[in-house]
């Protein structure tokens, strides 16, 4: 088990690294802090996948060209509960930010703020954005399409994204609602733990380049990687017997809210190569929303409800040999406060490719 | 297999027939007609359990008081982007059709709306509401929450409806996508097709009074009734392993924008007996929800795309043994330009049903 060895990092320091790391890789100033803040969020929510382990693929995606340090982002369109924002083939964050702002300016105003991006490029965890929505008393809505790695129901091939739905809601005493789900029964990163592990993914899954269940994850992953076909199935499982049909249709809705209604690419054909098998910039859509308490009921009143609906979920009895019922979001809120104090878990490879970086662009290791 | 038995019905027949009881249940006429356009509209889209075999439960509750057929319906908040709308704990077609009407009304001036709806009752197929949209080039949402059979991950007793979520997206020369999706693994009903073949359910779609998964589908029933503990398990099934804390992330979501966001009774706080175990008015809540198209993007580029990845998507080769993938809404609208030709088939105890009904309210039986 040496492969899963983690060094224990401080959150502050590790943010403030890899914003220089940004900066490095010439985004502006503020890009940089925002990029590395939402990033070493999903690490302190214990999201690993989406954290700072993505560091090298952003350096790559810069070095390659496919992602721009300084984009151009432009809004397209702007009406009294809308905007479509193009990010220029930039990182996802920094306009991803700016758009979640933009939807909470918009709802403020109205009530209500749909914004979409479109030319953007990964984002990071769904749930940093919709949070954002929390402290003004607004649901906050976000979500994304991403690399094919889902297929249809009795489909063969990888059609859609992970795409995740994140919708958080405030409340009273009691922490926030935080939903941030991929739509698929797993993301990528699970198989990839279970084949450093070599142990067999559970059937129902994904599924080999004939479209059957396939508990090899190396087979999944490698045909993945040449779209071979297989992949991930989504929320439900292979069949109509689980309901997979409707896992489905979730991914599709992602698709079309993220994909289609901000005009950018979708299904197969985001996160394109050239003829030489180079990345083209990825080209994923994302959607964001906040919507105002108040335009409903009175704010105070219904984080009162939200309070009494929690603790109704979670004081409800326990099934046979369980002792907590978590709330959506709870389980990051604990970790995010632990690692605060205790400091940021990263494995031992991502510290590596971390150094690795640094050294390469001239900074200082810090960390 | 005598207890499956079907008539086949003539639809406008039966529509008539249904507006025709509901007035002689003291519905004015045109609530009655809306009422028996809602529940036909499931039969003829293949939703039975959703359609007239309802018809028996409403009678019962307009008997019993429950639901009130001339019940006043209050606007208790409208804004440029919201509504919230007390339906007097009538029935909930006729104060749904009038809300979707809202939120496509409000959608039309200020680009998005959302109307709540509280007080009220069991409003049949959440996807009769969301396409009203399409047809304006919106995109419809809907959702509600209902009685508690669907339990959290971790507990032992339901504290959730089966909480449909239901979207509808216009395209061009396509079939507009429509979800219309119970965030539970399975309704109600499909335990009760089971029970009635003295078939076991799978493993994975329901608990026991313990909380252990249970494939004994009339204890899962008489533990509903009785609220024994036990019930339905979320879209994911009863662990983390297959994700059933995404599905159940889903139906909380619902519980909160139905529930919690309208002012209306949620978790196991719906469908309450009084002292004498006579029902009390559900006070369910619902949402609806419009959003123009052109807010974001020309309607019509927009509709071309829908077209491109629809049929990308059912284009894109098929699983081992599979010949077909199916975009959400398309069965229904076959099913329903099938039905609307041939008759609508009905199960013999349905039929009954319906005769009884009409005996006993003195209307001459057409079928």
């Amino acid at each position: 088990m040496a492969a899963n060895i983690d060094e224990i990092v401080d959150y502050q320091t590790l943010k403030t690294f890899c914003s220089k790391l940004f900066v490095k890789m010439n985004l502006p100033p503020g890009d940089a802090a925002t990029t590395a803040e939402i990033l070493t969020a999903a690490d302190l929510r214990g999201i690993r996948s989406h954290g700072v382990a993505r560091l090298k693929r952003y350096y790559g995606g810069i070095k390659s060209g496919m992602m721009l340090p300084r984009p151009e982002i432009r809004t397209i369109k702007e009406t009294i509960t809308s905007a479509v924002i193009d990010a220029g083939a930039g990182l996802g964050q920094p306009v991803s930010k700016r758009a979640m702002e933009k939807a909470i300016e918009i709802a403020g105003k109205s009530g209500i703020g749909f914004v979409t991006v479109r030319n953007s490029n990964h984002f990071g965890i769904a749930g940093f954005y919709s949070m954002m929505a929390l402290e003004h008393d607004m649901i906050g809505i976000c979500m994304t399409n991403s690399e094919a790695l889902v297929i249809p129901t009795f489909g063969k091939n990888a059609m859609f994204g992970t795409n995740p739905i994140s919708v958080a809601v405030p409340a009273g005493e009691e922490k926030p609602y935080v939903l941030d789900m991929a739509t698929s029964v797993v993301p990528r990163g699970k198989l990839e733990v279970y084949e450093r592990h070599e142990s067999p993914i559970p059937t129902g899954w994904a599924t080999d380049e004939e479209g059957n269940d396939c508990t090899n994850p190396s087979r999944v992953l490698e045909n993945i990687r040449h779209r071979a076909g297989g992949g991930l199935l989504p929320l439900g499982g292979i069949s109509e017997l689980y309901s997979g049909h409707k896992g489905y249709g979730l991914v599709l809705l992602v698709e079309i809210l993220s994909g289609v209604l901000s005009g950018s690419a979708f299904a197969d054909e985001t996160y394109k190569k050239d003829k030489n098998g180079n990345p083209l910039p990825a080209n994923i859509g994302h959607f964001f929303g906040a919507v105002r308490i108040d335009f409903f009921r009175e704010a105070n009143e219904f984080k009162r409800d939200m309070d009494v609906l929690i603790r109704k979920i979670k004081e409800s009895k326990k099934a046979e040999g369980e002792s907590r019922i978590y709330i959506h979001g709870e389980k990051e809120y604990e970790l995010e406060a632990k690692y605060k104090v205790e400091g940021v878990p990263l494995h031992h490879k991502v510290i590596k490719s971390l150094r690795h970086i640094a050294e390469e662009t001239g900074i200082e290791y810090t960390l």
